[in-house]
């Protein structure tokens, strides 16, 4: 069993996004600029966004972090995301959801401009990587778990994938990029979901599980096969009174057990979630890249 | 065995549509306007388009056919295009694939409005198909298929779907319908494409074959669970000498072999096709209601 370890990969990446944004500001040309927007005070929301613009300022990204009160109105934050989209100096516009009931989360993805949408939720980006097109932002948590197979050159052509959850934002768009004609990709893939009844079968068949189903522990040893590779995306806080600090993280496959069947497994925290925000400063790159 | 006849399912939505459209018509409403577009002088491209045209005027639907010369240049169509998507008086407009190598069918595509595009080929409906919103127009075939399965009532929910055939226009949206949450919809699903290795394996597993791989007669007996659902999208022209016409029209189901295995089964001619043109006919009827 080898370690899919996403920190350590997710330096690699972030490192040589350095280097790259280094050679912009040296050749007189613009550096990435992300704007991320929060509203709220949900504070898993507020540690998420305050990552985002760790990882910027320590590459060389410009951030701008514009925070409004829970109760801005669905008005006042459209016109937010409009200036922004015009604001010639941003290069990525990023809304961390969830946002609070009264605002429409429909809305806000589509009011932002798909060349500045590096989260990829815009329905424009979302039609381009389900037709494999190259120049779609893909989101973050995806793009990342195909960076993290990618880096570790994990054979996935012809493989049977199976994904565990059909979110729009991680089993969905995962399914059709592990299918798609590309390296990471030409899997056969099964997606499946809350209706499917013989889910334990079906993942006895996998080579590459994706778990993402947002259940502590989820896939256990005796659902997956010798030798699979396993990609965990869930990350629960569950008490532990163990811990000093009353609590442990925990992925949606029962690690401890689960691992020593893998050739590799990601592990949590440590492994999808760094990945993400690599991904992010990629598609910041790029945006900015492709727009100057 | 029951055969799933597109034919008459069609007959049944068509002749629902133009009850729809004469009321639309009595309440001084305006009715449903489709132009096509075709380029140059490819036979089966003209029998699509001329076959869509008939459809439009059994059911008192305007059409306009514009035919283009095989030369004609890229701009000039990209301007048809823009003049259709500013005429109020045109709901819904589609161009005739493919195209001459000269002319970009990615930028013709981008170019129809979304809310026009009756074909669902934009990367905006592509992507909210995907997301499962119903404000998504969804491509003919795979919208049509759907539609076969609502009106015979198959049970769909928990079953296990595996498509063959990864293509933008069939197999890769067959693929997200038949898993989003809806009904039809909720089944397990298992996208199989050239890279597929156990490819007989995993049909054995299905409770429904999607066959839209375009190899006249590849899906065989031995691969198909008895009570299975088969749904054959190709049509292919074979030579046949003991036809008066020389040929014959097959699928890519090995239908006498296949079909007493089945539940139910579509049959080539007489399936999908009828039901490709029902759909269209459904989506440009929804363009005209929700632009007036």
């Amino acid at each position: 069993m080898q370690l899919l370890n996403g920190k350590e990969t997710a330096k690699v990446l972030l490192d040589s996004l350095e280097i790259d944004v280094a050679q912009r500001a040296a050749t007189g040309k613009k550096v990435p600029h992300l704007a991320a927007i929060l509203v709220g005070n949900n504070g898993a929301s507020e540690t998420y966004v305050a990552s985002k613009v760790k990882a910027c300022n320590e590459i060389g990204f410009v951030s701008t972090l514009i925070h409004f009160e829970e109760d801005v109105t669905e008005l006042k934050l459209l016109e937010k995301i409009e200036e922004l989209n015009e604001d010639m100096d941003v290069d990525g516009v990023l809304v961390q959801l969830p946002l609070p009931e009264h605002i429409s989360e429909k809305k806000v993805i589509e009011t932002i401009d798909p060349s500045k949408d590096v989260d990829g939720f815009h329905p424009v980006n979302i039609g381009k990587m389900t037709l494999g097109e190259k120049e779609a932002y893909v989101s973050a948590t995806p793009y990342g778990i195909m960076l993290l197979l990618e880096h570790h050159k994990i054979e996935t052509k012809g493989k049977h994938a199976v994904v565990i959850g059909r979110s729009h934002i991680v089993g969905r768009p995962m399914s059709i990029l592990l299918s798609n004609n590309t390296n990471p990709g030409n899997c056969t893939v099964t997606l499946c979901h809350s209706k499917t009844t013989n889910l334990k079968e079906i993942c006895l068949q996998a080579d590459i599980i994706v778990a993402a189903i947002g259940i502590p522990e989820f896939v256990k040893a005796d659902m997956v096969k010798e030798g699979a590779v396993v990609i965990d995306v869930g990350i629960t806080r569950i008490k532990d009174a163990t811990k000093k600090s009353g609590h442990r993280l925990v992925g949606d496959v029962d690690f401890k057990n689960v691992a020593p069947k893998t050739s590799f497994i990601t592990p949590v925290p440590g492994g999808v979630g760094p990945m993400t925000i690599a991904a992010l400063m990629k598609n910041t790159f790029k945006a900015c890249d492709e727009r100057n």
